[in-house]
C-alpha cells in the first residue's frame, strides 16, 4: 500500500472538509461559515453563533427564540451527576470532574445509542447547556456554597455567572463573558476538535467524542495556556518584578512563554484584538488595571525579541481574573464555549463518515526480530 | 501556509514515527517491537507482550517477576470506583461505565499531574490492572453477584476470568484468554490508539488519552464489530436459517458484514489465523460447534463472494462466546488488552512529543458572508 510521510503533528495536512471554520493564518482571519469572527464578536450573541456553528446560517427571531429556550430546557441535571460533583475530592481539578461528569452523563441521555443527526442535535443541546452546569456546580460544592438554580430567562452566558456566583451579573460582566464564548467556540481542527472527531469516527457516540474532546484540552499545549499566563502574572506581581526583566530571564533559561504563537496563525490572532480590548476596558472601570498594565509591557517585549504574536490566551487570562473567575476554571471555561464548535464537528462528521485511521512509519527494532524463550534472556 | 490534502480518514498517511508496532498490510504481518505476532500468540504471555510492548525488549525471569508482581500490586480499587460502578443503572453499558470509570480513576491517582516517563509507566500498571477490574465488577453488579477479591497469585488473564466468573478458570481457558489479550495489545495508529496519541500530544494526562480511546473504541467501526458478529450468528442460529441465503440476502440489501476486511490489511488478517484455531479448539472441546460451523461457512461465502478476508473480530465472537462471555463484554474485553498498547503509544507521543494539529479543507459559505441583523432575516 502506498503511503505518504505528513510532518511531524500533522502540520498542514488537510485531513478533512469542512464547512464550519475558515481560516486564514496569514491574513489573520477566523470565521464561522463565512462569516467574520470581527463581526460574530462585535454583533452576535453565543447563542446566535452556536446556531450558526450548528445549522450552517443565521437564525431568523422564530429561530433563535426557539433554540434560546432549548438551551434553557437543557438546564437540567441528573441527581446522580450532582451525587458525583458532591463526591469527589474539593482538589479534584475542575478539568478532572468535567471529564469524568460528561461520560456519566451518557448513562442518563435517553438519546445516548442514537447517532442519527437529529440526534446528535438534541445532545449537543443538552450538553451545551449541561457542561456550564457542571462548571458552575462544582465550584459551588468545592468551596462549601449552595448550588443556585438556574434561570430560564437568563442567557447562556448569563446563567453561568449567576449559577457560578449566586449573584445576577452585570451587563458589562455578561456581554464581556459572552463576547468570551463567541471567540472561542470553535477554531475549526484544533487539537481537541480533531480528537472529537477520531473518536466520532469510529461511529461512537458524541458523549464519547466530547468526553475525548475535554480529555486533550486539559493538556497545556492546548487549553492549559491562560492559566500559565495568569501563574506568570501573578509571578512576576508577587516579586513586584520587572516584566521585561522577568521575561528575559526565563528566555535566558529556555522557557516557554505561555500565550503566545500559534500552530495557524502568522499575524495577529483575530482574537486576542478583542480579549485585549476587553481587558482593557474592565481594567479602567475596575480602576486596577495591574494585570492589563503587565500584560501589555509583556506583549511588546515577546514581539521585539521573538516576533511572536499574542494569541487567544494571552489577554484571556487578565480579562477572566478581572471577571473575578479563579484560575482553575479557565479551561473548564474553554470547554464551555467549545462544546458548540465540538457539537458541529462531531455532527458534521457523524453525517458524512469515514473511519481517520492514518499509518506510523515503523522505526522500531528490524522483523523479523527472535523471540527467545525466558530462560536464555 | 502551505498544505497537502490526505486522503479521506487520513488513509495511507504516515502521522508519526513509531517503535512499537510493525504492519505489512500486503503480506499480513503484525509485529511488536520486530516479533512476529505468530511468535507472540505462541509462545508469549500478555504480561510478557506488555513488558516487550513498554520497554521495548523482552524481559529476562527477574523483569518479568517484578513486572507480574506490579501489575498484582495495581490490583486495587479506590471505594469511590466501586461506588460508582454500583450507583449506575445495571442497564448502562460497560463500555459507558468503563469510560467514566478511568476518567474518576485518574482524581485519586497520585501521579496524575506527573506526566514524565517513569510516572506514566506507573500509571499504566495501575490502568492495565484496574481496567479489567472495573469490567469485572461491574458485570458481578449488574447481576447482583458479589465481587470476588483479586488473587495476587494469578496471571492478568487468569485474575480476569476469576473476578468475572467467581471460579478458578480452567488452563485452557487461560491460555485461549491470555493469547486473545496478546492478539489485541497493539494495532499501530488504530483509531483509539490515534485518538489517545493526539490528546496525549496536548500534553494531557494519561488517564485523559485513555479515556478518549475508550469512547474510540465504543465505535462499532472500531471495537464493536465482533459483538456485530455475534448478533448476526444469533440471529441466523435463532431462525434455524441456513448462513449463505442470509448473507446473501443481507448483500441484496446493501447490508455491511461485520468483521471482514480491514484498513490495513489485505490478506489475511494474521490475528484471524489464531482466533479460528482457538474457536474451533473449544468447539471440538464442548462438543459444541454450532457457532464455529457457521462462522466457517459465513467466511467461506463472504470471501468467495466480496474478495474479504476475515479480520480479528470475525472469529474473536465465537471464541469468546465458548469462553462464556456475555457479548456485551466483548468490546470492554478488546480494552483490557489494548490498554497495552494505548499506554505505549501514550508514553512513546509524550518521550518526544508535538502537538497533533492538522487543518481542514473549508467548503462552506464564502468569506466574507454578511452578517444581517436578526430584524432582517
Amino acid at each position: 500500500m502506498s503511503t505518504a510521510v505528513a510532518p511531524k503533528g500533522l502540520e498542514g495536512i488537510v485531513a478533512t472538509n469542512s464547512s464550519i471554520c475558515w481560516i486564514d493564518g496569514d491574513a489573520g482571519v477566523l470565521s464561522y461559515r463565512g462569516i467574520d469572527i470581527h463581526e460574530l464578536a462585535q454583533r452576535s450573541t453565543f447563542e446566535e453563533t452556536t446556531y450558526l456553528l450548528w445549522f450552517g446560517k443565521l437564525p431568523n427571531q422564530a429561530e433563535l427564540a426557539e433554540f434560546s429556550k432549548k438551551l434553557a430546557e437543557g438546564r437540567k441535571l441528573d441527581p446522580k451527576i450532582i451525587e458525583l460533583l458532591r463526591s469527589v475530592p474539593n482538589s479534584a481539578t475542575p478539568m478532572q470532574v468535567l471529564r469524568t461528569a460528561v461520560s456519566l452523563l451518557s448513562i442518563y441521555d435517553a438519546d445516548e445509542a442514537d447517532n442519527s443527526h437529529d440526534a446528535n442535535v438534541r445532545k449537543s443541546y443538552r450538553l451545551t447547556s449541561q457542561i456550564a452546569m457542571i462548571v458552575a456546580i462544582f465550584d459551588r460544592i468545592r468551596k462549601d456554597k449552595n448550588i443556585v438554580e438556574a434561570d430560564p430567562s437568563l442567557s447562556h452566558a448569563a446563567n453561568f455567572l449567576w449559577m457560578l456566583n449566586g449573584e445576577k451579573p452585570s451587563a458589562t460582566a455578561t456581554r464581556t463573558f459572552d463576547i468570551a464564548l463567541i471567540l472561542h467556540a470553535d477554531h475549526e481542527l484544533n487539537a481537541s476538535t480533531f480528537a472529537a472527531r477520531v473518536i466520532a469516527a469510529t461511529l461512537a457516540d458524541i458523549h464519547s467524542a466530547i468526553t475525548g474532546a475535554i480529555g486533550a484540552l486539559k493538556g497545556p499545549l492546548h487549553g492549559g495556556a491562560n492559566e500559565a499566563t495568569m501563574r506568570l502574572l501573578y509571578a512576576i506581581d508577587k516579586e513586584g518584578a520587572d516584566p521585561v526583566e522577568y521575561v528575559k530571564q526565563m528566555f535566558a533559561e529556555k522557557k516557554k512563554i505561555s500565550g503566545f504563537g500559534h500552530r495557524v496563525y502568522h499575524t495577529e490572532d483575530p482574537r486576542a484584538t478583542h480579549l485585549r480590548r476587553m481587558s482593557e476596558e474592565l481594567s479602567k472601570a475596575a480602576g486596577d488595571t495591574r494585570w492589563f498594565d503587565l500584560s501589555q509591557r509583556i506583549e511588546a517585549f515577546v514581539k521585539q525579541e521573538k516576533k511572536l504574536n499574542a494569541n487567544v490566551d494571552f489577554y484571556s487570562a487578565s480579562t477572566y481574573t478581572m471577571l473575578g473567575i479563579d484560575i482553575d476554571l479557565f479551561t473548564p471555561i474553554f470547554a464551555i464555549s467549545r462544546i458548540s464548535g465540538w457539537a458541529a464537528h462531531v455532527i458534521e462528521q457523524h453525517d458524512d463518515n469515514r473511519l481517520i485511521r492514518p499509518r506510523a512509519e515503523y522505526v522500531g527494532p528490524a522483523y523479523p526480530a527472535a523471540y527467545t524463550p525466558v530462560s536464555e534472556r
